[in-house]
């Protein structure tokens, strides 16, 4: 492509809304235009991009054995109410009536679609298993769009659907289209972690996220270095603690006068926050409860919810607290309380030895605290925290945390929208079945924001090469006084395409700083400079984006290092 | 393409709501399902085909010099209304509000956003001339949507958009769009012409509708045999007729009690109907018109109404006939008429000797009628007639009548929609200029209901093969049975594909009869079967979907034909 034939706009402005990375610089490379609130124009810039990721997720999934087709974007109501899903779905559903006055939605999402589709294509278990996709536009009426197209409502998606007569060929599949993702997000050039997005305690079918990392990312993601272990934070599980050590010390009590916090506690004791434990009053269906936290550590809600007797708990008020413990907080602790207040330790606070609690007297904590010696074993041991960094995975690793941003998932629906919209086929038996489900999703547009946010530095995007708009820019010095430089332009121009390497070259004429400058705001992994100096030494500028500094190759190796050789 | 690991669904059914050819065979070769009142859902088969029409006006739209990028579904209102086409548009705009109560609509086409667009990123005349398009989704909220595809409410559609600084840059253009056009339906290989939408008589910007023919087509199309003129049967215009005869008859009157057509009369007194008269009674501003065209011909309304003095026409009633002719309809004539009655005589009709017409007389006709001899001649001689087959076309050669399916159109816009948006660049002399517009679209989903309405037969589709979702189809006879058919069936699948011929394999194991129906309703160009038979003989069994039988031939003479040679 030459650039004069194309279009390209770039600014140095910083639209004031754009909040991160990869939405300011998508506006100022000008891969997207606003049209309202989270509705963007894709502009020939931005479309390269977006189809170049298509294009991988395409021959993926293609080779993955799914099957390409296209659903409406458009949808009836008749089918939305049939799983419920109508009023269930909330705002975000983009309700519109036609001019008979029927209603329909602007589609969030297709397992409606499929699933009607499904019940009138599959008669026969002969024709399973089978994965439809289609790579299409979705609407999702968002509350508060923000971030460019990271949080759009308007957004290309790939979205995966199979069925299946068995579980065990769901989970055949499940397992084929986490392999895919990974195969497509490796392709793409891209640091990410397929994360399990729920703990799974409580049944419930498989389901994992598959996060692009970056400092930015919305989700904290824990992840092991002993295995591929990962989750989010608030999934993730460390392993068992160690055996409680012996108690060294006596309890005592010391005077904390304003010390309210673990951590001003710790520091007026001198002793390691983690020696500290933090108690949280609630209250449950059962009564008044402390939950016991180390110091160092976060109450994690979901988990402590999923405790027996827990299900609906609340914080307590500072009334509750009175009533039960006779203290006000910041000094409570679980020392002296009798039944009916429940105490419930995490596993790392039951595995302690010595440790320091508030003594359920204004200004006054404990130390030298042991189980058994100086309060009863707790009255449920559960694991009730958040990980952190460093903590011990199950796996035997360690956990690390990073950030990331959610771009795919796969999900194993299991049967509720089959049967819920009376989806069967016949079995070898001749018998009526109803298929297993799974689904299985990419936010095409939002993996192109997530890549920008993993891979930019000061002077802009930084593309990785499978989704660069052009692997190659070739840039002319003062074209229109050097002919002869143009001439050796076009003729490396095209040299480099018929090698087969996506070149574009910038004959726009703009001064090197300049003509430099955009060529780094929209991240083409690999410049080359064609100006008379190089012509009297029979080199090239090279420069590769993510490099310091440019290099002088001949043409010989310049064509070597981009891989178009002999 | 293995058939066993995809999803192709055909039914002998016809649905009773399909009233064409390509709505039915579409159905029945399952490249589309409903989902509901024009909404389908394209199947892997469709999308197949879908994608190859999508790809070939991308290739030439590219190689045009036009820009790709992807604009949004949903448009705010804001837009529409700056157009005025928010109330303008009509029904067919689906509009809706989102949760903030906002109004926008699923966007029937994208004059305003493309337009906003350009007002933003176009700021200087070095920018232009440009043209950008896209290929993407359009709802149009039909009244009565029918034929399937043809006409649905959701389509996808290729629209184009050219900004030009003055008009000469906007003919070029839109002469480069109308080649570019041409060679996309070319290389579908479809049979089309390119129409003048309109007569263009009364000012108006050039447009064209580029039409698929067909038999079942919606429009009637006139072309001349002489040039590559064509234009709408309304629009279309032929040759001014040759001088007028001398006249040769003396005018007489004769009884026609019951004859109220031209062609009763014709048939009663034994002459051809093109000697007749057929006189249409008509109010006008300035009061009362007799229209005159011949016995053979039709008036056209709308050449009619281009007519000094005949804008706002409408026909006359009993009434008013009777008030200025004295007589009732079927023996009106302009023989003895006078101010203020006005006679219009169509070009073929003042050319006329000899004429026959309606004596204002009940039961009564006038033969060997002549102008200046025995009626004055007409107060007005316009055009005013449809063409008919045959006629004498403008370039010499001769007017034929066909069908069409329009799918294409370009079009000029001019400056509305820049002057309604405040769209405007810097010329060359630092001034603001409002530029030129031009606008040019293919029903990309349509195109391909054309194809099958133009290509089909008793069997299914008859696919160009530009179109055809594979070229050749692989055939194997009774593959349980025959492993070295199986084997000799899965070496030429991939000797073919190896090649560069798209193929399908047809392993499913269905019996012969079943199998080549299914591969001639889905209109595969080309059948190989590989049978014990003819590996006995070293030959296969090859078939053209267009030719009436099968031949034998060998590898080599099979990939010769195939184009796979060597």
């Amino acid at each position: 492509m030459r650039l004069s034939q194309f279009h390209l706009r770039t600014t140095k402005e910083t639209p004031a809304d754009a909040e991160i990375a990869s939405h300011r610089l998508m506006l100022r490379a000008g891969l997207v235009r606003k049209l309202a609130a989270g509705i963007y124009t894709w502009s020939p810039l931005g479309l390269r991009v977006l189809r170049k990721v298509e294009a991988i997720v395409r021959e993926e999934m293609d080779a993955a054995g799914a099957i390409e087709l296209l659903m409406p974007s458009v949808q009836p109501r008749e089918l939305w109410e049939e799983t419920g899903r109508w009023e269930k779905f909330g705002g975000q559903l983009l309700k519109l009536q036609d001019r008979k006055e029927s209603w329909y939605c602007v589609g969030p999402t297709h397992e409606e679609v499929m699933t009607d589709l499904a019940r009138h294509e599959l008669a026969s278990y002969r024709q399973l298993p089978v994965t439809f996709y289609q790579i299409q536009t979705k609407f999702r009426d968002e509350i508060r769009p923000r971030f460019g197209v990271m949080r759009a409502r308007e957004f290309l998606m790939k979205d995966a659907y199979s069925f299946h007569l068995d579980d065990a060929g769901l989970d055949a599949e499940y397992r084929n289209m986490h392999a895919t993702y990974s195969r497509i997000f490796t392709r793409l050039g891209l640091r990410f972690r397929a994360v399990q997005a729920d703990s799974g305690a409580i049944g419930g079918d498989a389901s994992q996220e598959f996060h692009v990392l970056a400092d930015s990312g919305e989700d904290a993601i824990a992840f092991s270095t002993g295995s591929d272990y990962a989750a989010n934070v608030e999934a993730a599980r460390a392993a068992e603690p160690g055996p409680r050590p012996a108690p060294a010390e006596a309890m005592r009590s010391v005077a904390t006068p304003t010390q309210k916090t673990c951590a001003e506690v710790a520091a007026l004791l001198g002793v390691p926050l983690a020696r500290t434990v933090k108690s949280i009053a609630a209250m449950s269906g059962d009564g008044f409860v402390l939950a016991l936290v180390r110091g160092d550590h976060e109450v994690n809600e979901i988990k402590l919810a999923k405790v027996e007797g827990m299900a609906d708990y609340r914080l307590a008020s500072e009334a509750e607290i009175a009533t039960n413990l006779g203290c006000e907080p910041g000094f409570l602790g679980p020392v002296g309380t009798r039944a009916p207040v429940r105490v419930i330790a995490d596993r790392e606070v039951a595995a302690m030895a010595d440790f320091v609690v508030g003594a359920n007297r204004p200004g006054e904590h404990l130390t030298g605290v042991n189980w058994s010696r100086d309060l009863p074993e707790p009255d449920a041991i559960a694991d009730i925290r958040n990980v952190v960094e460093g903590d011990r995975a199950e796996d035997g690793g360690e956990l690390r945390i990073v950030r990331g941003i959610e771009v795919g998932h796969v999900f194993q629906l299991g049967r509720r929208y089959a049967e819920a919209m009376r989806c069967t086929v016949l079995d070898e038996n001749g018998r009526e079945a109803v298929p297993a489900m799974g689904c299985y999703g990419i936010g095409v547009s939002r993996v192109v924001a997530a890549a920008i946010e993993q891979n930019h530095d000061d002077a802009g995007i930084v593309w990785p090469e499978p989704m660069a708009p052009w692997r190659v820019a070739v840039c002319v010095i003062n074209p229109k006084q050097n002919p002869a430089v143009v001439e050796a332009a076009e003729a490396l121009y095209r040299e480099l395409q018929a090698a087969g390497v996506e070149t574009v070259l910038d004959d726009r004429g703009l001064r090197p700083g300049p003509m430099f400058a955009d060529m780094e705001l929209i991240g083409i992994p690999h410049r080359v400079v064609v100006s008379e100096r190089g012509l009297s030494t029979g080199t090239f500028e090279y420069r590769a984006r993510s490099a310091a500094a440019a290099e002088n190759l001949d043409r010989s190796a310049l064509f070597a290092l981009l891989g178009a050789g002999r």
